[in-house]
C-alpha cells in the first residue's frame, strides 16, 4: 500500500472506532432512546456527515457497537486465561473471571442493551445470539479449566447458575443505594464453589 | 357519608386505580421514556385535565404506580404463604414463591424500573428503597417458615443469592430467542434447595 492509501484506512479505522466508542458510552450513560446518530456524532467528536458515511442508521451503529464489544469481551477473557495448578484453583480462577466480565466499564451499556431488547424485536434477535454465542464461549471455556468437572451431570446447568446469579447481583448493584439488597462477591463465590463440588458423578 | 359523596370517593378511586394501572402496563410495553402523562392518560381513558388533578407529574405517577405495585406483589406473597408440613416442603414451596414474584404480568416493569434507576438518581433513591423493604419482608417471610434454617449461617446470603439467581435468569429469559442461555427452574431450584440443605450449623 502506498503511504497515502494507508494513511487513509488508518483514519478510516480511527473514525470507526471513536464511533464506536461513542456508542457504548452513550448507551451506558444515557440509554437507548437516547442514543441517536446525532448524538453519537457529536460525542465522537465527528462530523454527521462522516457518521453516515460509516453507520447510515441507528440500528447498524449499535449492532457494530454490540458485536465489538463482545468480540472484545470474549478475547478480553480469552487472555486472562483461567490458569492455576489445581482443578479446585481453577474454579475459583474461573468463577472471578466470570464475577469481572460483569464488573467492566461497557457493562452498563450490556444491560442497557438487554433492557431494550425485552420490546425491540429486530434488536432481541441480534441480543439473543450474541447472548447464546457468548454463553457458548464461556461453556468452552469452563470446560477446558475444570476437565473433570465437565464431565459430571449438571454442568452445564452449573454454569448457567452461575452466570445468572452473578448478573442478578449485578442488575441490582447497579441501582444507587441497593447495597443491602445483593450478595457480596465473597458469599456468592462459596455458595457457587459449594455447588460445584456437589455436582454428580461422572455419567 | 351521603350516597353522593360516597359516588365521588368511588369515582376518585376508581380513576386513581386506572391511571396507575395505565402506568405499570405503559412502562412495561413502552418503557420509561415512552411513559408520558399524556400517553398513561390515554391508555387509562381520563381526561389529561383529570389525570393532572390526581398526579400533576411524571414522578408523582411513577412512584404512586411503584408504591402500589409493591404492596400488590407483597400482599399478593403474604396471602399465598409458606405453608406445607416439614420444613423441606416449606423450603420448595418458598423457593417457587421467589419464583412466581419473579413471573408476574407486573414483573416487566419491575425491570424496566430497575434498568431506569441506573442512571436516574431519583428515581434510584425510591427504586433501593423499595428493593430494600421488598427484601426485607421476603427474609422475614422465609425466617418464619424456615425457622431451623433461619438459626445458620449464611441464611440471610441465600435467600439474597437465591433472588439475584431468579433475578438474573428472568432478565435473560425476558429476551425472546435466548431461551438456550438461562437455567430450567427445575435445575435452579435443585441447586438452591442443595445450598439450604449446606448452610452452616445453628450459631
Amino acid at each position: 500500500m502506498s503511504t497515502g492509501v494507508r494513511r487513509q484506512v488508518d483514519r478510516r479505522a480511527a473514525t470507526t472506532e471513536r464511533l464506536l466508542d461513542a456508542t457504548i458510552e452513550c448507551l451506558a450513560d444515557e440509554g437507548y432512546v437516547a442514543t441517536t446518530t446525532r448524538r453519537v456524532a457529536e460525542r465522537a467528536g465527528v462530523s454527521q456527515g462522516a457518521q453516515q458515511h460509516y453507520f447510515p442508521t441507528k440500528a447498524a451503529l449499535v449492532d457494530a457497537a454490540m458485536t465489538r464489544l463482545v468480540e472484545q469481551l470474549l478475547a478480553d477473557a480469552a487472555a486472562r486465561g483461567v490458569e492455576a495448578a489445581t482443578e479446585r484453583e481453577r474454579a475459583e480462577a474461573l468463577l472471578d473471571l466470570i464475577w469481572e466480565i460483569h464488573h467492566l466499564p461497557i457493562t452498563p451499556a450490556v444491560l442497557e442493551l438487554f433492557n431494550v431488547a425485552r420490546t425491540e424485536p429486530v434488536l432481541a434477535q441480534r441480543v439473543a445470539e450474541i447472548i447464546c454465542a457468548g454463553m457458548s464461549e464461556i461453556e468452552a471455556l469452563a470446560a477446558a479449566a475444570l476437565p473433570s468437572y465437565a464431565g459430571r451431570a449438571g454442568f452445564g446447568d452449573f454454569i448457567q447458575i452461575a452466570m445468572a446469579t452473578v448478573r442478578g447481583t449485578v442488575v441490582v448493584a447497579a441501582i444507587p443505594g441497593a447495597t443491602a439488597a445483593h450478595p457480596s462477591w465473597p458469599a456468592l463465590k462459596a455458595h457457587l464453589l459449594g455447588s460445584l463440588e456437589r455436582l454428580g458423578s461422572p455419567a
